[in-house]
């Protein structure tokens, strides 16, 4: 706080209470939203009327209620109002999801293609166009844009500063396509929507396995992203220093001991599906390759709960695929590791969200944005 | 957020401000105190009286100033006003230091002791009150108690959950001593003092050696310690997983790898000051062994800044004395292992405090928490 309390501050805590009270009832009257904010009658009336101006809630049937006096008109978020575009840029793969003020998909599609190329950013923008003609066709309008990306973005700029599995190095995805994007690691947004549409644990590391390996940190409900935007970056922890070569020219790190590719080298397939199958045949080389796997990912996570602190961990991707067959190993290695397992042992949970958690992320953040007030923009 | 916005709040908020200001200025007038605040000057002024009767503001000499107009007294925070007492339980000695408001040191002392047997209470007991009589006889209050541990506190309940250097395991020290005091883990004190008297950076982490490694991170000008009070540890980061067996049981932890008896034992000796003597002489065993120790102290610290971007790391304790020797194989590895270093090197800093970094850090968190609003306790 670097300034008096003024009015102004004021006004804008008070739409971003009264939003978040219609938010989490809809269907809500101006006095029951005076009762679950404490604000007076008048400034909640003076509130609401401006968010149906600005198209972000919408009045809908009288409230049903027994007895006398007046009935008050109800209100919702508009399903009409702006929604939110999310846009992975995958390895092999786009995808894009459209979500309403309230957070629920309203179309997505995923489109496979190999992302390692230049033309990439062609492709992303004919992508990006075909996401908003649907919108069109749905009659809603676009609020905001995020893209989900597999690398190290500055939050400062926006810029992506390294994505080595898309050999991408400084490159600003926004002016590339030419418009207002928000830009940001996928594993982040991934964590995002496992906060909002996920477990719903407060505090979590959400952890999850392609091509490469990510991490995202919710604390206190909030993304924690270090200084610069940076944080989370555990593909690259060296779990085992003087262990083989990775692409990255270090030695032993997680995502060379436990990435997909590892796991799958080890079990001597190619196929995710396929090592599934296997799993569940009680495979011995499947199992052990998986095992292998778990320990190094243990080692890696624990190292992430004893320095964040951090009492939850969440398995996306391919290893909440993976889950049944990490959880032991995974576990005994926390358990060895982490100090305060003593007396409080770390959760291990599965998420529920599937692959599509990046992009539904980053869709729903767009959404939060505008609902914290921020002024929708395109 | 989760009420409105009111009065109570307001009135804090102000009296926050204020204080910041003449903790930032002292010596100012109330003229310029509402200058630099943006308050009115009737607003200034009840609240500098508030701030007067509670102790924590002096009224001092007229400000000098030319030209006409009426001359305005100036305010400062007060040198008779609450102190704050830091003590600190080590592995092998008992440390206190009382700080007035402004953050200056009064008084402090160092009693060494093998603090490794159930007497330690006894003794921290009699320790608190040789420096409560030392501040009865320099005629200053004592404001509150903040003890440092080297050792897990959870922060919601205050208690040691795991110090394994001093053998604690669960232990309610303010209990034990019969007394309202904060406890903290003394890493986390040593960061905040570096942050409040040291370099000055707003974001880095600071580790310092002794019996232990500790680390303590500062994001934002803020102690950042995880959710339940324990980030931090780096002590049993398993820099080495398959390497030679850990005190804890563990293999390759850093403070197995990079401690300071680890050091001394590759050094062949058993002297810190020996060992800087030969390191100073160009001993080759000795330089061979900090720049092993430096490797793995690179390794781990690598992770923790991939993890929680920060750019700067500051060493303390020990590591701040064999800093010369440390750096270059130290940031080497740094290089090597964080993403980021391509476009933004990781800050290598010698912190300028001693070895006291961790008590006094615990005596101005007392004075922080007064000049925040807190009510002085004992």
């Amino acid at each position: 706080m670097i300034g008096p309390a003024g009015q102004h501050t004021v006004r804008q805590h008070n739409s971003a209470l009264v939003l978040r009270a219609i938010a989490d009832g809809p269907g809500v009257s101006r006095a029951g939203l005076a009762a679950a904010t404490g604000l007076t009658k008048a400034t909640v009336s003076s509130v609401v009327d401006a968010l149906i101006a600005a198209g972000l809630v919408a009045e809908g049937e009288p409230e049903r209620r027994n007895g006398p006096g007046r009935r008050g008109t109800v209100v919702s978020l508009s399903p009409t109002g702006p929604h939110g575009l999310g846009v992975e840029v995958g390895v092999d793969y786009l995808a894009y999801c459209l979500v309403d003020l309230t957070g629920a998909v309203r179309a997505e599609e995923v489109r496979f293609a190999d992302n390692r190329t230049p033309r990439v950013f062609r492709r992303t923008k004919d992508f990006l166009a075909s996401a908003r003609k649907r919108a069109e066709a749905l009659g809603v309008p676009v609020g905001g844009v995020s893209i989900a990306v597999p690398g190290l973005v500055e939050s400062s700029t926006g810029v992506v500063r390294l994505a080595p599995n898309l050999g991408w190095h400084d490159v600003d995805l926004a002016a590339k396509l030419g418009g207002t994007f928000s830009v940001g690691n996928e594993a982040n947004f991934a964590a995002l929507a496992e906060l909002w549409h996920g477990s719903g644990l407060p505090d979590f590391v959400h952890v999850s396995g392609e091509i490469g390996i990510g991490a995202g940190l919710v604390l206190g409900r909030s993304l924690f992203e270090g200084v610069r935007g940076l944080g989370g970056e555990i593909g690259h922890l060296p779990v085992n220093p003087r262990g083989p070569r990775c692409s990255c020219g270090a030695q032993g790190c997680l995502e060379r001991m436990a990435g997909q590719e590892e796991i799958l080298r080890l079990a001597g397939t190619s196929s995710v599906d396929e090592l599934i199958s296997r799993l569940e045949d009680g495979d011995a080389t499947a199992v052990s390759a998986v095992t292998e796997a778990a320990r190094w990912l243990g080692i890696g996570l624990s190292t992430v709960v004893n320095l964040v602190d951090v009492p939850a961990v969440v398995l996306g991707g391919t290893y909440a695929r993976l889950e049944p067959w990490l959880r032991e190993p995974l576990l005994a290695e926390l358990e060895q590791r982490v100090a305060s397992t003593a007396w409080s042992p770390v959760r291990l949970v599965r998420s529920p969200l599937g692959t599509g958690a990046a992009v539904r992320g980053a869709a729903a953040s767009v959404i939060r944005r505008i609902l914290a007030g921020a002024h929708p923009g395109n």
